[in-house]
C-alpha cells in the first residue's frame, strides 16, 4: 500500500482490491500483457484516480463490486495512456521500473496500450455501465486531443495561455474529472452533486499539472535533463510561456529557438524565466485552481469522507513548488 | 465509389453515407485528426467490413440511421488498427497514399489511432448500443492478442499451424466476424441467424488472410520487398510454416535463420517453399475455409441480398492465388 493511504486504511484496502481486480481482468491475455500489467500494478503510484472514484462514491450509496470495477477501469485507462506516452517520449523508466516500451519494444507497447483500452470497455459493457462508458470514451478523446495539440504546437514560441490550458485539460484534468464523475454517479448522487465533484476533479487536475510543470524550474541546480530535452523538442510549459510573454527583446525566444543549447545556456534560460516572473505567475495560477477546488469541497456535506478528500487533495497539491 | 460496388448501387450508396458520417463524426478534433481521417476515407478501399454490417442487417429489419452508425464505427475501428499497424511496420504508404505515421510522425499516429478507438465507443454509447460495444471491445482485444502473439512468435521456426491460425483470427477474422455479428443483431435476426452470419464472417476472414499470405509467394519473379522484410524480421506465414514442416534437413530453416539473406537467397527460399508444397497446402486450407463460408451462406433465406453477399464473397475470395 502506498504510504499516502496508510492513514486511511479503508481506502487503502479498497485500492488493493482494485489492483487485484486489474490483475484478474488481464490474465486472459498473452504473457506479454499479463507481465506488463503486473509490473505496472506492482509499481503503481498513489493510485489517485481510482481513489477519487471511491471517495466520490462514498458521498452516497454504492454497490461495492460495481464501484471496484469502475475504479479498476479508471486505473487501467491511466496505465494505458502511460504506456502510449512512453512510446513517444522513448522513456526508459516509468515510476522507477523499466517502461513497457523499453522492455517489450515499441511495437508491443502500441498493442498493450490498445488492449488495455479495449479491456476497460469490456469490463464496463459486461455490467451495463453505459453512462460511465460514454464518460470514459470522452476522457480518452480529450486526452488524445490534448496530446495532439501539444505535438502540433511544438516550437511555437508565441503559444498562448489558453492553448496550454487546453493541453493540460487533456493531459491530466480530463481523467481526474472523469474519476470524480463516474464515482459520484455510481454513488447515486444528484446531478448537481455529480457536477460539483466533477468540477473538483477538473480544478485538482489543472492545479496538479501546473504544479508539476513548476517543479521542473524550482531549482536551477537540480534542473532535470528531461526538462531540457522537452524544451529542445519545443514543448513549452506554463513558466516558460509566461516568461515569453514578457520577453520583449526576444532574448529568451532566440535562445530557445537554437534548440541545441547546452547546460550553461539552460542556466541562462532558467535565469530569464525567473527574471520575467514566469515561475511566480505560474504558481499563482496553480493557487487559483487549488483555491477553487477547496472552495467546492467545502460545499460538500460535512463527513469523515469529506475530511479525507480534503486531506488527500492538500497532500497532493501542497507539494514543494 | 469503389468499382466493387458499382453493380450494387444500393450498398454502394449506403457506403458513401458511411464515409460522410465518419467525416462528420471526426471533425470535432484537431486538424491533424480531421486530415488524417479524411485521407483515409478518400483512399478507402472496398469497405468490406461496413458492407458486411449492412448486408447482414438486410436479412432482417433495421433502423437505417442506427445501421449507418454501426457501419461507420466498424470502418473507423479498421482505420484505427491500420494507423497503429503502420507505426510498427514503419509503412510509408497505405492504400497508395502516404501513411499517417509517415505524414504526421509516429507520435501523432499513436494518438490518432487512440482517438479513433475512443470515437467508436462514444458513437455507440450515444445510442445505447451496449451489446455492439461489447462486441467491438472484444474484437479489439482479439486484434491486440493476435498482434502480440505474432510479435512474440517471431523467429520461432518451429511455429505450429494452430498459432498461425490464432494470429490471423485476431488480424482479420475477428473484425470480419464482428461486422457480420453486429449487422445481424441490428437487423433483429434470431440468435441462431446471428451466429450463422458471425461464422460466415469468421470463415471469410480466415480464407481472406490465408489468400493474402499466399499471394506473397504466387510468383518468384514478382516477390515483394515487403515479403522479404517480413521474413527477415521473423514473421512467418502459412506457406512458409507448411514448408518448414517438411524441411527435414533444416535447409530452409537455416537459410531463414541467417535473416540477412539477399535476393538470390530469397529465390532459393521461394524454390524450397514450392518444392515442399508449402503454397499448395496453404491454398488448400484457404479453399476449406472458403467452402465452409459458402455452405453457410446457402443456409440463409434465398433473396437478392443473399445473392449479393454470395457475389461479393466470391469476388473477394476468388482472387488470383
Amino acid at each position: 500500500m502506498n504510504e499516502l493511504w496508510m492513514e486511511y486504511p479503508e481506502i487503502g484496502n479498497m485500492l488493493e482490491e482494485v489492483n487485484a481486480l486489474i490483475l484478474r481482468s488481464t490474465n486472459d491475455a498473452d504473457e506479454f500483457i499479463t507481465e506488463a500489467v503486473s509490473s505496472a500494478v506492482v509499481s503503481s503510484g498513489k493510485m489517485l484516480r481510482p481513489a477519487f472514484v471511491v471517495l466520490s462514491a462514498k458521498f452516497g450509496d454504492y454497490d461495492k463490486e460495481s464501484l471496484l470495477r469502475l475504479a479498476a477501469v479508471t486505473e487501467m485507462l491511466h496505465i494505458a495512456t502511460l504506456v502510449h506516452d512512453d512510446i513517444i517520449d522513448e522513456a526508459k523508466l516509468r515510476r522507477g521500473i523499466e517502461s513497457v516500451q523499453s522492455r517489450y519494444g515499441k511495437d508491443s507497447a502500441v498493442f498493450i496500450g490498445d488492449y488495455l483500452f479495449a479491456k476497460c470497455f469490456t469490463l464496463l459493457s459486461e455490467k451495463q455501465h453505459n453512462k460511465s462508458m460514454e464518460k470514459l470514451a470522452n476522457a480518452i478523446l480529450k486526452i488524445c486531443r490534448g496530446e495532439l495539440k501539444q505535438y502540433r504546437l511544438r516550437y511555437m514560441y508565441d503559444v498562448n495561455i489558453m492553448n496550454y490550458l487546453k493541453i493540460i485539460t487533456g493531459k491530466t484534468a480530463a481523467l481526474f474529472s472523469m474519476s470524480f464523475h463516474i464515482g459520484a454517479a455510481e454513488g447515486n448522487l444528484s446531478d448537481r452533486q455529480i457536477k460539483t465533484l466533477s468540477r473538483i476533479g477538473y480544478y485538482c487536475g489543472m492545479a496538479f499539472q501546473i504544479i508539476d510543470d513548476c517543479l521542473d524550474y524550482s531549482d536551477k541546480k537540480t534542473i532535470k535533463k528531461s526538462t531540457m530535452n522537452d524544451l529542445k523538442q519545443g514543448y513549452l510549459t506554463l513558466p516558460v510561456i509566461y516568461a515569453l510573454g514578457k520577453d520583449k527583446d526576444n532574448k529568451l525566444k532566440h535562445l530557445l529557438e537554437t534548440t541545441d543549447f547546452n547546460k550553461t545556456d539552460m542556466e541562462t534560460i532558467h535565469d530569464l524565466i525567473m527574471s520575467y516572473d514566469g515561475l511566480t505567475q505560474a504558481r499563482q495560477l496553480a493557487k487559483k485552481y487549488t483555491a477553487k477546488a477547496f472552495k467546492l469541497i467545502e460545499t460538500l456535506p460535512a463527513s469523515d469522507n469529506r475530511n479525507t478528500l480534503e486531506d488527500i487533495v492538500k497532500k497532493m497539491l501542497h507539494r514543494k513548488y
